[in-house]
């Protein structure tokens, strides 16, 4: 966990009120939930291996004896936990507010999640998750909704040039029945071909083949990762998703992704030099959740080499807790790994006025200063002058600061000279 | 702990976004610290009575006998715990990155706090605070900064009108004194003091007697408490404040007060009806925290008779961290009251447009349509006709959208004819 300083804060808040408002224009509604939970709605085995990483929180008002039975059923002793994501918290909140919610619902929600990793750089305890769902609506339009909006606040957050690695876990399904792979290696498979960006090919087999699964299975896998081929991804559509999967793939699942790609096309405009639609079809791309259930997806983008958000559908979430199926489909932005990216910009209309003052000035005359310019629409901040006014200066500027005046006693208030900084 | 729906999370993010912007333009810098810190610095006695509600993070990969010791010491079980408000925090931030903020410091802080109270109405578990902070200055000029900030910002929510309440608790201990209450019965005293408003004179006088204060004192203060008097409370100012203590005052206390009352005129333009100072002399503000050293001070709204925020000063506080004495004095809004009191009004140059749909109209023509009205700036819905087309735009306005337009197949991007709602 970390302590956010000011310059690091106000970018964070610039990023989050961009992505907030373009969500919003796209149709989406902000929701909250709050971050503690049920322990046993952490721990229902929906979360995956993020369950393990749940903060429990102590049981209030335990006595000695219960304690020394917790030491049988840890359970026993945290009844609350600290959300690991806001997916489960998500399908929980529609459940429960269902009936005062649009019967197609979009949803925002962003908010810190807590995860007991292991310490190491870059990774903290604590980070902030920005999501965008759609319940209710099992068609290709909820996919393209959630791709455009994600796209649309990408693009205004300088990031242009975007895009989306697209797949669905169907397509993976039927894939491995294919190549003869049991129903029962299809989880333990997946992970192993999640790595092949890693691996490579050569990896895969090998680690399949160490995993026990069938040999005819991983031979003819092998062979389809090795087969010939031109990787021409461009345009997306039909024939660039027939060419990545085994011949005569369902064109039910083909039918899906050609419709997201036509659906994403009218909600875009094409940006110079990016495809006209900014999808790839990616048969190998996998994400770990074990709640997917069909279109999964990625956003990618050419200055970095890691993902910056994803998502996909997981049809079967909410009626674990409502008794009753609502599809649902979600995008998460990869908030911290964007906000690093996004440029340390000025706002350019900010204006920002240090008052750099003697130290006799009168409290009543420097207040009277920043009220005239607070008044014109400025934003103030008092210092008072130090030996080294070239060091105050630069420090001002380094805090966002974009203009100054050195006040003096008896100087009229609204009549300061302001220069700017730099 | 609650789920806040749509039409909520919008009206609150809406006061943030104002509130943010007020306490920006006076110079404040946001901060964020992370909602869970060590169990140690939560339970230091610094929290008052807020640290019996703290909850408790159970201490991971604790071992079967590990568990058991924690029978006899549960404090064992537990290495972290959620922060039950911002100021315990803050001065732990304020220690630790010091060497990286301005000399006087200017600190806010929006952020969930957590507490496990019984559940009552009006009451959660999880609430937001809204805090304003000066670190770094012991002058009536800090006290002033925060209450132009916060006056501002109330203003700002449309809530004219509002009035501080303030005393020093240099002020109450020196009062104290003069009764000849014994500085060790100081702290129960004032608990007593603090329910003045509510039990009047003689209930805190037999109060008093009760908790077995010496007899000679409380009748003095009785007599104090009853004395014939003009509650002339206007204007604030040095008659005012020597009017509500015992004579002979000592000179820094008032001149202190004075000071900011000085201060506070300079940073505000007297609203119409309002006094010049929106101060208020309280000679028996008490505030139960048991950190504060000097000031303190309470937002009153005259349509409320519950107050909306407070604050004081806390000289000691950062020295418990730091090992040095730093001034801090803050001011806490009390935004889950606040937010209920701001109009549910609409944004005047919003334009939100529900497009409703046949169910006939190929997702490709509808995102199309979408995309052009949130290109020429609107926020857009899609939602499918029902039967009952008066109750869905009717549950549209209630959800904030301002316009509609009913889209058929084969209609052209871009010319929808779209018409007010309501």
């Amino acid at each position: 966990m970390r302590d956010i300083l000011p310059a690091d804060k106000a970018r964070r808040e610039r990023v989050l009120a961009i992505i907030r408002e373009r969500y919003r224009a796209h149709g989406f509604d902000e929701i909250e939930t709050p971050a503690l939970e049920e322990y046993s709605r952490l721990h229902a085995g929906i979360g995956g291996d993020n369950e393990k990483l749940a903060f429990n929180v102590l049981r209030r008002g335990l006595e000695a004896e219960a304690i020394r039975a917790g030491a049988d059923d840890p359970a026993a002793l945290a009844d609350l936990g600290l959300r690991y994501d806001l997916t489960v918290p998500l399908a929980r909140y529609y459940a429960s507010n269902r009936g005062q919610l649009p019967g197609v619902f979009r949803a925002i929600q962003i908010g810190p999640v807590w995860r007991a990793e292991r310490p190491q750089k870059g990774r903290y305890r604590q980070f902030m998750q920005c999501d965008i769902d759609i319940m209710g609506d099992d068609s290709a339009r909820a996919e393209a909704e959630l791709i455009a909006a994600s796209l649309d606040a990408i693009d205004a957050l300088g990031l242009e040039g975007a895009t989306v690695r697209i797949n669905d876990r169907r397509a993976l399904d039927w894939m491995l029945d294919t190549f003869g792979f049991a129903p029962d290696e299809r989880a333990g498979v997946l992970i192993t071909i999640d790595k092949l960006d890693k691996i490579g090919p050569d990896g895969v087999a090998a680690e399949l083949r160490e995993r026990g699964a069938a040999a005819s299975a991983v031979d003819a896998f092998e062979a389809f990762l090795r087969r010939p081929q031109t990787l021409e991804y461009n345009p997306f559509g039909e024939r660039q998703i027939r060419k990545g999967l085994p011949e005569n793939a369902p064109d039910e699942i083909v039918a899906h992704l050609v419709g997201i790609g036509e659906a994403v096309a009218a909600s875009r405009e094409p940006a110079p030099g990016i495809d006209p639609v900014p999808l790839v079809f990616d048969p190998f791309l996998v994400r770990g959740m074990g709640y997917y259930t069909g279109t999964i997806f990625e956003l990618a983008h050419p200055s970095v080499d890691y993902s910056l958000g994803g998502g996909g559908r997981y049809d079967g979430m909410i009626g674990r807790f409502l008794g009753q199926q609502v599809p649902a489909v979600g995008f998460s932005i990869g908030f911290e790994r964007i906000v690093d990216l996004v440029a340390e910009q000025q706002d350019a209309t900010a204006n920002a006025v240090v008052l750099v003052h003697d130290a006799d000035v009168p409290v009543v005359e420097l207040l009277a200063h920043k009220k005239a310019l607070i008044d014109a629409g400025a934003r103030v901040r008092l210092e008072r002058r130090t030996k080294n006014f070239k060091a105050l200066l630069e420090r001002a500027q380094g805090d966002g600061y974009t203009a100054f005046a050195a006040v003096r006693a008896g100087d009229a208030p609204g009549a300061l000279e302001v220069k700017p900084l730099g």
